[in-house]
């Protein structure tokens, strides 16, 4: 059932992408080509799915003869979402293009794949990680809800990845971080804003598209701080446990680099422990939505299972 | 007069792009002051006072005790316009911090002074660049103006910033000029795309700011292709008139990498009087605006004067 979902936000984010991005036929071909090497890239569209998901749970489809009337959880999908999701895993597959680059984390291998960099050239690698921050700004522009909803939309995208407290502003702390050896606290901000803060904007503006009210958006958005950060340390944790085959990029990395993680900081179990409590902690912020909230939650604790 | 103008605008530029981007004792203050660098590098502001001159020609102020009625040129600026501008300099700031790098044009100096990964670093550069586009959608998604033109607004920006038609795709070309030597078909579609497209989104997103109507629309948009096209032909000819001194970086770099440009094509004198004509031709696009285009019309003419 689960796996179900999930293959099918998969096939919807999948199909939204191609049918956004441009072909590699175009012109100039290139950066098309080296912008669809990212993306396609075997991706399990987790963000995505979590937009989908969180927008389904919130969404009341209007009445009409076929299907149930206004309020009740119909368990659709407001029309178009797939094109916010595919948006936000442009956005994903941008900052992994320039987070694999030479002078960041220099990284050959992604998901198995050589890096945009190593395939494309550097200078076409940082153009295509430019070229799909710039398109999901138009994709978002765009969509199928009304504007004053896209602008609240990308207000809040904008934000997540930005500098203060948001996706750049990890990276950057994570950068620095490999001189400096950062505490407990500064491991948290790194995590949750490197890798949170895009979870929760997922989360936050698949329900804005699909019209929930400002309590719900207060009840996803504590949702997905926990959950954010429970996947990061999960991440941390596989880094330790899995094998380079497993993970289709290059396993103990942390290590061999002595970086910072979760595992080095408290050790496996304990870091096991932390992770399976925000998930709980995270749950618990949706306890009103009752089994509406069935899905995110079986995501969110089988994101964090599968990688111990 | 112009003068005048013109130092107003690149004021009014300089102080919203102060109020709007973060102070760089900001946690992470790294990336927050290489963004600052870039941005107050002592650029003239062309982008915004393109933008707010091309919405002081259509703006029509909403009557009031102190204004003239509805329908009279009032030559006021629209409020909050000023936000639009720093958002354009902004993303044009984003692309030349990414052209300079290593990779790409591998510049030293910009403006006279160290470029971002010169002072910064690489990785600092290629993020400070990534999130003054990042930035920029912020700013623009908060405009004071409807959320509808909001929307039109962000689109229009991306996609002359995109790779189809727009400056990345141009930048791409560019990059790949460097060992095919263009033709002269290649070479317009390059500085049209590279710097022309944004041109004509400062000046088309301005007046979607001040609510002008299609047809103000379709002259402006007119008026921008060729200007767009004649300042990327002065800049060419700039390069091997003007000493580095003059240049505020390295002159005669495109004749060393031997680049195809206007004067190498064509020839010097050619060149000037190719963007001449286009300059007449721009602003005849403009004849229906009457007086009400005399300052954009003037800041054209002077922009390709200068660079003789």
């Amino acid at each position: 059932m689960l796996k179900e979902i999930l293959l099918q936000g998969q096939q919807a984010a999948d199909a939204a992408l191609e049918r956004l991005l441009p072909p590699d036929t175009q012109y100039p071909p290139s950066i098309h080509a080296a912008m669809r090497h990212s993306v396609f890239a075997g991706g399990k569209r987790l963000r995505p799915i979590l937009c989908m998901e969180a927008a389904r749970m919130v969404y009341v489809a209007p009445p009409d003869a076929k299907t149930a009337s206004a309020g009740d959880p119909s368990g659709a999908l407001p029309p178009g979402i797939a094109e916010l999701g595919a948006a936000v895993e442009m956005l994903h597959t941008y900052s992994l293009i320039h987070d694999d680059l030479p002078a960041l984390d220099n990284d050959d291998l992604r998901r198995g794949r050589p890096t945009c960099h190593v395939a494309f050239g550097e200078a076409t690698a940082i153009l295509a990680g430019d070229a799909l921050q710039t398109y999901a700004y138009e994709v978002l522009a765009r969509l199928q809800c009304a504007a004053e909803a896209r602008v609240r939309i990308i207000e809040e995208i904008a934000h997540a990845t930005g500098t203060i407290d948001g996706m750049i502003g990890g990276q950057v702390l994570d950068l620095e971080a490999e001189h400096t050896k950062p505490d407990a606290k500064t491991l948290e901000y790194i995590h949750r804003s490197k890798t949170g803060a895009l979870i929760t904007a997922c989360l936050i503006t698949g329900c804005i598209y699909a019209n929930a009210t400002a309590t719900e958006l207060q009840r996803v958005r504590e949702f997905g701080r926990a959950a954010g950060l429970a996947f990061q340390i999960a991440d941390d944790i596989l880094d330790v446990t899995q094998t380079s085959e497993q993970l289709g990029k290059t396993a103990g990395k942390d290590l061999a680099v002595e970086k910072v993680t979760y595992p080095s900081l408290y050790g496996l179990e304990k870091s096991v422990r932390m992770a399976d409590q925000l998930i709980t902690q995270a749950c618990a912020a949706l306890d009103s939505f009752g089994a509406r909230a069935d899905t995110l939650e079986a995501i969110a604790r089988y994101l964090v299972e599968r990688k111990k």
